[in-house]
């Protein structure tokens, strides 16, 4: 018994990492993996490290049939139209890109410079954070994979919704989640040896935490000189805070039960502890003094924050095991 | 012409490279670099990059004379009677530790975990942000060298002061700012691909933050990995915003007009960007839509943030330009 | 169907790797884990990213019983005692301290300062490297475990073995080669942006890759900025050298044929494409205009170094696939 | 009394330090500093460590006076003609470039695939490594600056020409000796914990390098997870070996005496060491058992490998002190 996966957009850091993960999964099969430059290149010469020698091949939706699952690795703005083909086409997709995690079709081309094809999709689409999310994600024929800092911030935040104010989050990632384009930004010798704020007020994951939190945030993100990893530092005022460390503690402890691949901490954690791996590290402090919590959440965002997400909810949705393939 | 400054711990990384510094000064003499553990090694054997072929020798108050300069870069506890002793023979000290910076007794028991011997020593003693309090440092007997996240964060924030509120200060620090003793926290192994929250709510440079701020600040350090430098992302309501970015700028240009080593930048700055120097890079920016100001300070932690900043209170004790030695 | 494995020496990179890959394993069962300084503590409280939340134990023979295996992860000379003592109990040992490693007893007293008191567990102790040994350690009571360096360079050198001549290995090391003791030497702030050759002419390697090769080399090892992995590039004249670099590439596939964890690869290997995995890769190359051969061997030094290899060799023990817990 | 100095090339890596270290030395005036994509921008907003304000400009041979200097920051080929025009419009160049490094103009098509136009400047140029060519250089019309690699392999084993053989260098550079051209092979995530053989047995350097030494070598470039730096581990046989430790170093201390950026240590040198200076260190050890010297050469690739190494030759040239502005 198995279902095939195909991967398009497979050459990226997102994809070539999920292609790897559903390649060594005991239930799914590896479907097509494309690529647009790449096409005819294996996947091993592309990323040694995953070991993968299946050839990358050309984009084309009927490379995926009725029944199958794809995940759409591709940048925004140029997934929307191949995702809407495959969901009319009977494939059940998780788009790990941006075009279908806003609800409000508005946002579309203020934050992301385009307006959307099909904003019923929108409506459809379910925001695939398992742990908010997961009963809907089963049924689901499109899941939005929920960006890579919004993960970290919303793990941090959202036992606490509700009853948020004055939020700040400033995150630091590694430098994986620029993506796989060499520029000047990822060049090592810009990144070594600093760190460097960066789209500030601008960063199109703004109002993707804010849709899910409920409220508005000044959101900062940071480069480090780091390849994976993701810290969020979250600081909010509380209308109706926890009494004391412990019950935030229990509070954040009950939300997360049986959320496999969320763990609760109390030292705030390092990006090292979640690396290569699926698992958030969550930790909340009462700064009681001045009336604040201090979350951190920290992930690897290539994992957690991109493909093993995206495997996540496939898992899923082919009624799996949530951590089948991710332990 | 000269006068001579004795460096009072150099195997430390602020002393050593202080210690060079001064050896490479126009003006100033190097007099005795002290050290316990090192006495009798060349400091070139410690700090090869550094090529000052002077030996450390056992530290003696006695080394210095009335009339000289010296610098103490002890850890904290420990300078106190070191100063004290310098101060009462007539040496003119600037002590790069912790122990005169507060000017409230009550908080280094709280904080420090001592009680201080010579509290009328703070009331004396000048904050030695020359930037803030450059005139009284021209003529002190003891300035307090600031310590590292103070002196980025206050700079970033002190255009503000006096309308400020909801202070969040979310720091990154390279690690030669956790100083040269080797721990399981600055194994390489610990801190590659790694970020780290630590002291979160208990690190000692808060109430010297706040007090020169006069307001309560949320300060949380982490450690990213680099050696050299520190970014402070700071978040505050203001009582009175400008009204534009541009208002703002100006606000922070005609705050800092003469000072020569603050830049004040349009882009939030990288840490590159002043690595090795004495500069600070200054961005603030209005999150308008949050009626919050975000203002980053970047510097280099070792030498803005510790011997560069010495050097330039010594510079300013000896009636001597502020820049030199420094450019 | 189970066998236990004991680690001894827990607490250290390798001992605490090799116990999360036992814990981890299908077959074998974990038993106890043993630290000195500390014991008491959760290994997951030391290595977070293992997951293993074990307790663990101060160390006692009396641990293991006959028929467990067990691992000894100690610095030389304080491995073979206990060896000894676990050996004489029928427990089955692999060593990954260097204290069975060279079969010439007076070889101790030379290169690692001290006189072995069992020499005859020399004779019978069979040198780890499955890929020279393997039906040998399948019935051994007690298997030395290489070294890091042997590993790299002997894989990259064993197919020449006999017709080499003028051998240099300059290798290159990550950082957690030199074991977890914060030191100066493994400071961040010594380490980042930094290479450096350390004991020159006097490794401990040396002997050891010298006895596997049957002659005499120059060993250069290199400290980088890296935590894992390790890469030597070996250059040698030939007695009688291949023809043509696919001669070459021949004679290397034919001699490792069937042996799982070695690639030959065509391009020179990075450390990246090994590491956190028991793979070694090795690309010898033909520099026929000067008559030599340059072989690299790249490996994560705490896995196909030290813990992987230890599993690979339990696995051959115990019966077991070779690979199993490894792939 | 000045000269003018122009950068051509000076939004590169070295054209750009150069045009920094010329702006702030106390004889030269810095002329124009051209840049083709770049022209048009400042400096500081290209590099904002260096602090040099002035705008970029196209290239135009015109630029430059007869009686100026001019460094040519090309890469190879492109450097070529406007070397040529400069040299017969009476500006005396040193050429940043490989374009006229080899003295064998039938190189240049075999190692560098071009042919050269202007093959007697070939004969004419004065290879640009002021340890062993200064008085030449004093009174060159065009200095063909030595490649990174070149200058620290030279620098290790020019004492010893003569007598050797068997030459392999082994050597580690930093990743900006790549260039500021951004690829995948510096991708942060590409680099960071890796180290990488590249361009084996094909690296342009080699034919340099033998050139000076007078004999063949077999040259591998590695690529380090660092920004600046290099390290070249050189090994050779001698046909008439120095006795002792003892007499190998002060063969080399003789060797550069009064070269005051040539340091010969005991130790081998690490990167750090040099990092953003013009000094090498030069540390030459006895491999008696085997009868080979390993020498040990490290550079910082930009400065002594580049632009400081340019500006030793300019000082030269222009009757300077060779340390004016690189101390």
């Amino acid at each position: 018994m198995s279902a095939t996966v195909h991967v398009f957009g497979g050459a990226g850091f997102a994809g070539a990492q999920l292609a790897a993960l559903v390649d060594a999964h005991p239930y799914f099969t590896l479907g097509a993996i494309t690529a647009r430059g790449d096409a005819g290149r294996r996947l091993v010469d592309l990323y040694p490290q995953y070991r993968v020698t299946d050839a990358l091949v050309a984009p084309d939706p009927a490379l995926a049939r009725a029944g199958d699952f794809a995940a759409v690795c591709y940048p925004h703005a140029a997934a929307s139209e191949l995702v809407a083909q495959l969901v009319d086409a009977g494939v059940r997709v998780v788009d790990v890109s941006a075009d279908h995690r806003l609800r409000d079709a508005a946002l579309y081309p203020e934050w992301y410079g385009f307006t959307h094809a099909r904003p019923e999709l929108l409506g459809e689409a379910v925001y695939g954070l398992p742990e908010a999310y997961r009963d809907r994600i089963r049924d689901a024929r499109l899941v939005a994979n929920p960006g890579c800092y919004p993960t970290a911030a919303l793990l941090a935040l959202l036992p606490l919704a509700g009853r948020l104010a004055d939020v700040v989050i400033d995150a630091k990632s590694g430098v994986s989640g620029a993506g796989k384009t060499p520029t000047d930004a990822v060049h090592f010798s810009s990144v070594t040896e600093n760190v460097t704020p960066y789209k500030v007020l601008s960063h199109r994951h703004e109002p993707e935490i804010a849709q899910e939190l409920g409220v508005d945030v000044t959101f900062t993100p940071h480069l480090v000189p780091a390849d994976r990893g993701e810290l969020a530092s979250c600081y909010a005022r509380l209308t109706d805070a926890p009494a004391t460390q412990d019950d935030l503690f229990a509070l954040y402890r009950a939300h997360y039960d049986g959320h496999p691949f969320v763990e609760i901490v109390e030292r705030p954690p390092g990006m090292r502890a979640v690396q290569h791996t699926n698992y958030a590290q969550i930790c909340p402090l009462l700064d009681a003094r001045r009336g604040r919590v201090i979350a951190f959440g920290a992930i690897d965002n290539i994992v957690k924050g991109a493909s093993g997400q995206a495997l996540q909810n496939l898992n899923l949705m082919a009624g799996r095991p949530e951590t089948e393939g991710l332990a």
